[in-house]
């Protein structure tokens, strides 16, 4: 059986990646009447004087949706919400078996903005999280802003910080690894779609400023050409030389190359130009920007790459498990810029400075200490800002 | 302890009725690339060429929205989204208890029923079913009847029909103890909202011909007031006599009263009132129309309530576990007439007619068999009228 055939036997024996069981024991009368009526009328009554009291009586505590409305399904593009509905259920039972939390699956159908941050907004009271997936740039940007807005719980697009975060973390282990310090590093960014605009602004936030994005048209730079609102801020925090050209140009001399692009972008020959000791994270998957023993023969440093078969594996699943687990866990109104830092420099703290070497900047994603090291950290940052309500 | 507190203290103790679990094992890399990436895009790209695959692929065969929008929960009316909740918790639990379907409760903030519609239809695709609850009257008729016309999964409001069907069921039974046609039994029915309406509907249907509804204000009937267009349509179908007057009025001569309204509405003169043999199901909960001992001693013959304190439990838990457990076995596309005709059959068929006394016209609702003989009836009723998909 061939990786195709076996990925679909095993979907088609779970019959689904997550179930929906009970925690109430209902077989009897008795128990029918604590759990259903009329017992279930009290904690109806004591939400409705305080709906903060539904963290003790519902799920709502433990439960976050993962939601899509199947526009930029993994690599498959705009598959619709039925067809993102595997990656859903794959999302939920991850967030389950990596940090205890239920997570469901909603594909919402609609592509309009509006329309989901209406559909989502309508919903969000059931749940203490939401966990958006898959939505395409540059509508991903302004559902998620009027969201956090409106609701009173976490809101996260974990494409866009999820990544920025696991990218972050590897960046600050590889800047400690060259010695040197952030600012110092020139860092070319290619790729300025969801992910991409995430990463250079927490790398800025980090103190990454030496910093020149590009997109599929070269470098993005104050007054040049943009695709989006996003792409034109991101111009005016970057690029300070006002840079134009490609990303060839870009990498020229530069210290780190950051790809969430496409495959095969990179060639030896762009290594070679760049600094000493240079740092490639190609993140394009299931190929990567350029492989890691092309890079590694080109004199790269360190390399790390999305896929599990080669070191250094940079995987969001090191992230949102334990960045929901601490927002839930103080019942946090948000998930804040400095919540990300807190879970980015957690989760590179997490390698000792003995075990930091170019093949190990980055956690192995099984680690089991990653996601409450992580929780931790994110659940204090809550705490300090005043925005955990526990 | 007395009731309230324990039923806080359960509910504090549950933290939650309903658990999300994962269904999959991904506890290595290898786990990983078959649940998620890469293997996952497989069953994505299957369902996105015919989306019929969704039932292999996904939990969607086997799973419900429990969906409210807060605005008439229990007796206790319009409480908000949030306070509905636990609720809904114990429903999905019911679901999974009685039936091994995987519920998930949703509530909606939205009173307006057009919006209503628009949230759940856009997350519909997600779910093989769609269970409406608590939904206040006249709005659940419109929101059912164009969620109905516009998905391709049943959806059935629990609250009307559930109800309808239980106490078919019931009637069925009674007229059969008392050795009457269903035609020859005057019913009164009082209680002209969600409840009432589909009872009234599916008794019609079932040749319980002979019918009065009354309201609050009193009978209904052709040219008379009517509150909504659902009442308007029932005065065509029902008194044909167009007699104008209170339920007192109604009731005298009567064979059957059916309440879905208030506490303590009959009295012990209304009953004695009656035509030989009285028929009385008073589900008012949690008080009856007329207590049992006080219906029994004006001389009733048979008496049913809602409660489980008293012999002939009608309570809806008989029907909805097997509605959706047959429908979904057949992925029928809706919830017909017929296939609520078949389940109150098959419910009343399974008291048998040695066991069929005026202390039990109806299964206990924790017969384990029912579950199953219901969803067989609804299968076999989908699949004869052609809605089946499997």
């Amino acid at each position: 059986m061939d990786k195709r055939e076996r990925a679909l036997q095993a979907h088609k024996d779970w019959q689904g990646k997550i179930e929906v069981i009970t925690r109430a024991s209902i077989t009897n009368r008795d128990e029918l009447a604590v759990a259903y009526t009329p017992g279930v009328a009290e904690p109806c009554l004591e939400i409705q004087k305080d709906e903060s009291l539904a963290y003790e009586y519902t799920r709502k505590g433990n439960l976050v949706a993962v939601i899509t409305n199947g526009t930029a399904v993994l690599g498959l593009g705009d598959i619709g919400p039925s067809a993102g509905m595997p990656v859903m259920e794959g999302k939920c039972a991850l967030f389950k078996s990596f940090a205890g939390i239920d997570a469901f699956p909603i594909c919402v159908d609609t592509k309009d903005p509006y329309e989901l941050v209406d559909v989502i907004y309508k919903i969000s009271k059931s749940f203490g999280g939401i966990n958006l997936e898959d939505i395409a740039a540059p509508a991903c940007f302004e559902v998620e802003r009027r969201l956090k807005e409106m609701c009173d719980i976490p809101v996260f697009h974990d494409d866009q910080h999820g990544t920025a975060i696991v990218v972050s973390a590897a960046m600050l282990n590889a800047a400690k690894l060259v010695g040197k310090k952030n600012e110092e590093l020139r860092v070319v960014l290619n790729g300025a779609g969801a992910a991409g605009v995430s990463i250079a602004n927490l790398l800025l936030d980090l103190g990454f400023t030496n910093m020149v994005v590009c997109d599929v048209f070269g470098t993005i730079y104050e007054g040049g050409p943009a695709n989006t609102d996003a792409q034109r801020e991101l111009a005016k925090r970057t690029n300070k030389e006002k840079l134009a050209g490609t990303l060839a140009d870009a990498m020229k001399g530069a210290d780190v190359f950051v790809g969430v692009s496409r495959a095969n972008l990179v060639t030896a020959e762009m290594v070679k130009s760049m600094s000493d000791k240079p740092i490639i994270l190609a993140m394009a998957n299931p190929t990567p920007e350029i492989m890691p023993e092309v890079a590694l023969e080109a004199g790269a440093y360190i390399v790390g790459t999305g896929r599990s078969d080669f070191p250094n594996q940079i995987n969001n699943v090191l992230v949102f498990p334990g960045i929901f687990k601490g927002a839930l866990s103080v019942r946090a109104t948000s998930i804040t810029e400095s919540m990300k830092i807190a879970a980015a420099k957690a989760i590179a703290d997490t390698v000792t400075d003995e075990e930091l070497n170019p093949e190990y900047i980055i956690p192995d994603i099984f680690n089991p200490k990653v996601t409450d090291i992580v929780a931790k950290a994110v659940a204090d940052e809550a705490v300090r800002l005043g925005i955990a309500r526990i």
